[in-house]
């Protein structure tokens, strides 16, 4: 006997991401906000002045990629039954990915699921962690190996937040911008290359734009089968770059603008860019005080460690290319030595 | 700027349970088989004669609901990683519902979720586990209070496997069975009370009616939001007899017998059903060795455990009641002293 079971799922899986001053919000359940003490030293009385709740509960969890692990979700569990929330409670993420990430794994496992919504206060995490629905923690086998897909009920984007980030980690969250135009829209590219984004309106419009291109490739691929993995774009060598380093020298967006340069170049080497457009993109790096090298001690080295990768299943590597500034191509089975042509122009920069 | 977020998930969400002697399984991926020693030693073997795949692991955790807990998901996971299966593996839950509860946990969690498949080797997590896409573990605050909703990919219901099963055991699975006849199912009822059970054939049958039942209902509420409440007759005086025993006394479908019983006399006091009807439910809780009785010691204390369920929101109880035997009615707001006056029955038992 055989019973087919089908589900039509009633779960509500539309949200939205609302890119403006943070409204005031009322909800009529128990809202926990998780942050860190450097977001909440800055900002938490702004938000809680906006947050009228039946009760309001702040959890503060340590700053950094380091507490990212099951521990620190154990803590957040731990406070949210010892506050009872329940099955209808909600969770505020009010931080940046970390925060993020962690905020919406707990919600995806207290008591089989509750609401969360996404306040991210910095520009990486309004762009990118904020679209998609990947939660999770790291372990001692590596980054992001725990954790679920689960959803937002709604993203809240408020630039405001950003004037206390550092210049740096605002740099960082702008690679990912530019990463997102070279993939997929020459014309925000061009907007990206004329404007600076000194003004708020040009701000919010470019992490608009971005956030309507991460949705759309998501929407089309929630589960990183196939143009998912396009977002990837630069971070095959930039995972190499943040393992070489211990994840110590480089911030994330700041690997990830090396490793756009040196999939730029294999492009190049693949026919697939020309060697102005590449420069553009440098440019627009630069002014955005990204770094654009990296000093590879040890080719062969490097080279073996794409392989580390968990994204990559059987040993095949996909590289995530530009063809021309605008368009993305996905390309496996590289030869080696295509690949150390690329690589050799890094060996003994500074 | 607002920007909705839709999301058509190309998730699978339809899976079959087949009721059959276990088919030969041929899988072109690594997969791990989580047991218990207790299967393993008497079933493991067969298991393995069935099964091909790119590489076989068996991962063995401790019998018991005491180690359904994120330790022992944590151990789970290391296993996993240790063996390094990607997001294209599959696992096998091969034992009870604390078996099957947990690796669904793991699976939904393991690289932000991989898939699995159930083998279920109770009649409890035949009936009962192997639908509805509950997963999780307890910890120090209550039962199954972290985790996840993930839907197996395939479900294989062997009763061979029933063989070695305690007959307690077998007669706790048939608690449920006959709960959902008197919730849903009159004719289903009454084939129960017709048959034994003995003939494999027979039992196949009231398994797969019973879930074709749950499938049924869970299909009109994957969230539990509302008829798969109807699942929980019996269990609002069930979780107070198991929390007035610590849980040691009963397991857990003979908790639900007697709760069913006490259900059964609240429909009486409100009218619901007859008390002939009440006689038949309970001679068929007795013709499968299950109790039909309890001694309440403190009324007023048994009264007040009725609050602390979790499934109880905002402290409002939900009654769950046969409105004649294969119906089911909701009812709350029922006055304390319609409770005692059921509970006092109870009271001096033996």
């Amino acid at each position: 006997m055989i019973i087919p079971i089908e589900l039509e799922s009633k779960t509500i899986r539309e949200y939205k991401v609302i890119i403006d001053r943070l409204p005031h919000l009322s909800f009529n359940r128990k809202v926990a906000i998780v942050t860190n003490p450097t977001v909440a030293g800055f900002h938490l009385n702004t938000l809680l002045s906006k947050i009228d709740a039946k009760n309001l509960y702040v959890i503060t969890v340590k700053d950094g990629e380091e507490y990212k692990n099951l521990d620190t979700i154990v803590e957040i569990l731990d406070e949210l039954f010892t506050k009872k929330l329940d099955r209808k409670s909600l969770l505020i993420a009010f931080g940046g990915g970390v925060i993020g990430d962690m905020t919406g794994f707990t919600a995806s496992i207290y008591q089989r699921g509750i609401d969360f919504i996404q306040i991210p206060t910095t520009l990486l995490a309004q762009v990118d962690a904020s679209v998609g629905g990947k939660t999770g923690v790291n372990n001692r086998f590596g980054k992001n190996l725990i954790g679920a897909f689960y959803q937002p009920k709604a993203v809240y984007i408020d630039i405001d937040f950003l004037e206390t980030l550092p210049k740096r980690e605002f740099s960082a969250g702008m690679a990912e911008l530019i990463k997102m135009s070279v993939m997929f829209d020459r014309e925000f590219f061009e907007f990206l290359e004329r404007d600076d984004l000194s003004s708020k309106d040009s701000l919010n419009r470019a992490i608009a734009r971005s956030v309507e291109l991460k949705a759309w490739v998501v929407n089309q691929d929630e589960k990183e089968a196939g143009i998912r993995a396009v977002l990837n774009y630069g971070h095959t060598f930039a995972h190499v770059i943040e393992n070489e380093t211990n994840y110590r020298e480089y911030l994330h967006g700041e690997a990830v603008a090396i490793g756009m340069v040196m999939a730029n170049l294999l492009a190049y080497e693949l026919g697939l860019i020309s060697l102005d457009e590449i420069e553009r993109v440098k440019e627009l790096l630069i002014k955005h005080n990204l770094p654009i090298t990296y000093k590879i001690e040890d080719i062969e080295r490097f080279y073996n460690k794409f392989f580390l990768d968990k994204k990559s299943s059987d040993s095949k590597i996909k590289f995530i290319l530009p063809n021309g500034i605008g368009n993305f191509e996905i390309k496996d089975n590289i030869p080696k030595e295509t690949l150390f042509r690329v690589l050799v122009k890094f060996k003994g920069l500074e």
